[in-house]
């Protein structure tokens, strides 16, 4: 078992910390020269998440190079839509695109039912990599909303304004509500085993909250996390394991996500800057909310920028550093190894 | 694992055999008194189906006193409604009551979603059941219907007309496919475990499929008899697993049984008669049929009739001798030794 005086599960236990733990989402990625080295093994990027032992190699290698607070599973949110069937592909620039998204309400009553044994190369490679960490670096586990993977499941790839899936939703109500149910039923078995593989944390990616309006982001986002927070918290293997909710940008108050998400800690996105610190302190952790794009800047705005974040949080009991949204590929690794200086030395 | 050449494989496999394989549904119950002196020491059903090595005992008990050719996994249908967490009871001559049944759409969204491992103490009852057998003796492993499962639920108890269930679904049909699409991925989880842990071969139970006229029929409860068939054969552990449907007395026509439903054998209930077997030759093996209040008649009518059954399925390829319906617990045992020597001496 990792360590609990660790600073990542001291300030997920909502201790006021003179230096935060430090993490980055996306911290295994394209920005690395050690990271490429390996994806260009692989022609297909599912088919590199389903080697365990290359996931292992690929979600030490940011701890090794930045000596960070946590890892994370080296994965993709989208292996639960490919064991429902859907056919996921990634396309070099383009992101995922699916073979098979859902069109109609008759492809959700014909979806694979949900075998959580299909996904066993994700729960070796949590194996793996918690054993290959020191005892004091916790992993983190993670997986997609219910939301989320609707979304890229009926939009059939990226999109800035899942205009199909809004239409689809919309036109095809209680279908969605059939699929956003199991989706719920599927991330709770994944993350269980997950945990059971040896994550000591879980972090649920709401990737595509942002794209919902606040009436529609209860009932197709939240309502679903909240299930699913729900049952881990009531299940014997996950009831002690700390869920992180990054949710990006909702269109809900902030007293929603403090109070109706069943998270122990909210992963602030880089524009909600004005996120109430007060009716969240003693509720729930806080993890983010840098901006990414500041890692573009010289070395003296990341210090001014990190500073002004830092400051924000210096009273809040239980901060934990990261961005506002993931590394992008454009980001000079030498940024994130001063970043974490600069909030190591502050 | 189980010699596939036994009686009861060859007739799954649709085999023409001179002697059916032999076994009854409900062969452990309270007809026998060694059931009833292991019955008497729990007060509540669902405590004595929780103990694996009491349902071991009790699955061999009709295996050892009439030498039948399957035996069948020792438990109850309501396992999952009940770790969904509508709590059953079983009292005393009312049948299983449910202390929190499904009253409203909001139960539904509120309902614990299925976590397989919460019913380990069935695969370990199959575990043992299978390792007390002899070689030659397949076991049968089972859930209920999601049909079923949802009209125990709904309506909280036994009943003869299901009056509330029927008016449940009508008012809440959305709601009510929610509910079953999440039963159908409960019954596929809990079966695969059971295969996992050694049931050689499966048997869904639709005991409230006469409740319903052809269109619901075909609409709540052979849609997910089919979306459940579909992902255990589409699946690596159970593909091969035989399945049998037996589904009491449905308002369907027979080529509906035979073509939707994916199983591998269908058992009639006693009054499906009439059932046209040219329609299921070389398709389905087929089960049942003897009506078991012919057991509590004297024995030369119990003759008379098993031999009308006999010489019905007599050019069958692939009929499995067993009744129509469970045995009741008026039924005296002798009947039943009789019964199969009958069969045999035929």
């Amino acid at each position: 078992m990792t360590n609990s005086n660790s600073l990542f599960f001291r300030a997920l236990n909502k201790e006021g910390l003179k230096t935060p733990p430090i993490w980055y989402m996306r911290q295994a990625g394209r920005y690395m020269p050690e990271y490429r080295a390996v994806r260009k093994k692989f022609n297909n990027f599912l088919d590199m998440c389903k080697n365990p032992d290359v996931c292992c190699e690929l979600a030490l290698q940011p701890i090794n190079a930045f000596d960070l607070d946590a890892a994370i599973l080296f994965s993709d949110i989208l292996t639960i839509p490919d064991a429902l069937g859907l056919g996921v592909n990634f396309v070099e620039n383009e992101g995922p695109v699916f073979k098979n998204p859902i069109n109609n309400s008759k492809d959700i009553d014909n979806l694979n039912i949900f075998n959580p044994d299909e996904l066993k190369y994700v729960y070796q490679a949590v194996t793996n990599i918690k054993n290959s960490l020191s005892n004091n670096i916790p992993l983190i586990g993670f997986s997609g909303s219910p939301w989320t993977l609707a979304a890229y499941s009926i939009e059939g790839k990226s999109s800035k304004d899942f205009k199909k899936t809004l239409n689809f939703i919309n036109e095809n109500t209680n279908k969605s509500h059939i699929f956003l149910n199991a989706l719920t039923d599927a991330c709770f078995l994944y993350l269980r085993e997950q945990v059971k593989a040896g994550a000591d944390v879980i972090q649920i990616f709401d990737s595509w909250a942002n794209i919902l309006d606040e009436n529609r982001f209860n009932e197709f986002s939240m309502q679903y996390i909240n299930k699913l927070t729900y049952a881990l918290k009531n299940d014997k293997v996950t009831s002690k394991t700390p869920i992180i909710l990054f949710s990006r940008d909702p269109k809900c108050n902030n007293q929603t996500l403090v109070n109706n998400s069943g998270a122990d800690c909210l992963s602030l996105y880089w524009n909600m800057q004005d996120f109430d610190l007060n009716i969240a302190r003693n509720k729930v952790s806080l993890q983010g909310n840098l901006d990414p794009r500041i890692l573009l800047e010289p070395k003296d705005k990341i210090k001014y920028q990190t500073h002004k974040i830092l400051d924000k949080f210096k009273d809040y009991p239980g901060y934990i550093f990261n961005l506002g949204h993931g590394i992008t590929p454009d980001i000079n690794p030498d940024n994130i190894k001063y970043l974490t200086e600069v909030v190591r030395e502050y």
